[in-house]
């Protein structure tokens, strides 16, 4: 997969070459190239923003540099153009998928204030990380290729691990302990330490239906559950109740 | 604002130091201090990681560094200690309100797998961005940082900015144009060059409304709507019905 990005601050996407995405651009799974579209500006200044027509505060970016920094790039096959924008799709796991299977991904990001209208003609999707305001769509698009490129066969050392996250299975992950047994006064639960695996499975799916429901129980109302999760489910809403009464 | 960050990818942090967000570090509006909790192993290997109890694939982090990182870290009167993480609560712009009262945010950044679930007692809160999964909670803890910091005084040129964001007014925005007028057959809508404001108000409002009953109606029904904004709102609505017959 092709990457590029247009911004007015390349030096941020240096946070990408690090981890294992930057191993897997080291490794070809997929190129980053970062554009500055100051360097498509005609004037002295190098302006690439401007007052908005019929007043108000806050300066815009004007089409002309983004128009000619995208005429500069290559056009493959599968090819999208994202602009990161508030009012955009909101970015989640089913996004990154789709992403995944695109040969290019152009990311337009904006800095400050808005940006003039006719940008928006040159994108084919517009997206957003939530409902909140960053001083630019640096850090947004950094976010959305990470999850979109650890999709990537190759990236993950383990080909499998992508579908046991959280969001592949549809519940939140199930508490996990590690060494040592006990540390500052808090122990391993007892059932993770006598190597009974169908104890241990069923334990683990408990946990998970219990800090889903407690948590997203959204996210529980769409799971598919099999019998023994709707045993586990009312196992777990009996607990909660006597707790509640303690 | 002090914001300290414990993470195994400190270089990564350097891209907070572009912009507005590096501007105000300048101007010691916050202060920026990247932990790698590595050095607080006490191995010959550096290990932060271990396998689960229980088994399955992948590791885990191990609760020592974390905790002796928390402990080399002074404590300001009003401090939040994040976790990043998919089950945690979804950051938007409140969060980003609340945590920009605070003296202190400390974020603790894991990394590929899962972490030892007594990290958790470490934390006053666990955030998320969205139903995704990235490699490590670094570019995450990055955004929440920019989404907080901008609202700090100082950091924005204008004071007043903070209060025009989409989701200060509860609309998504207009759109907007700056020059040129017409620029590759697109022309910039004329009631904004006819210097009328009162008309220019009217029709920003109006496309305000459009935009966000289009985009996301979830926004418009929790907006307090005043008469001109009622009116407008059939106006959209019923030029929108004319579109769908055409």
């Amino acid at each position: 997969m092709r990457v590029d990005v247009l911004t007015l601050f390349p030096e941020m996407f240096t946070a990408l070459q690090q981890s294992l995405l930057g191993k897997a651009l080291e490794k070809d799974v997929w190129s980053l190239n970062v554009v500055n579209f100051r360097q498509f500006t005609h004037d002295k200044h190098q302006h690439v923003d401007d007052t908005p027509y019929g007043g108000g505060a806050g300066m815009l970016l004007k089409p002309e540099p983004l128009y000619e920094a995208m005429d500069s790039l290559p056009a493959l096959p599968k090819r999208r153009v994202i602009l990161l924008d508030p009012a955009g799709r909101r970015f989640n796991q089913r996004v990154a998928d789709e992403w995944s299977q695109s040969d290019q991904l152009v990311f337009i990001c904006g800095h400050y204030e808005g940006y003039d209208e006719r940008i928006r003609a040159l994108v084919t999707e517009e997206a957003s990380l939530g409902d909140f305001v960053i001083t630019g769509g640096e850090l947004a698009a950094m976010t959305m290729i990470d999850a979109t490129v650890r999709l990537l066969p190759g990236v993950l050392g383990n080909e499998d691990s992508p579908i046991t996250d959280s969001f592949a299975t549809g519940l939140l992950e199930y508490p996990q302990y590690t060494r040592p047994a006990e540390y500052r006064g808090m122990k391993v639960p007892e059932v993770l330490m006598n190597g009974d695996h169908g104890k241990i499975g069923r334990w683990r799916y408990k946990e998970a239906l219990r800090r889903t429901l407690a948590r997203r129980p959204d996210l529980l109302k769409k799971y598919p559950l099999d019998e023994l999760g709707r045993e586990l489910l009312r196992e777990v809403k009996d607990e909660e109740k006597t707790h509640e009464i303690d």
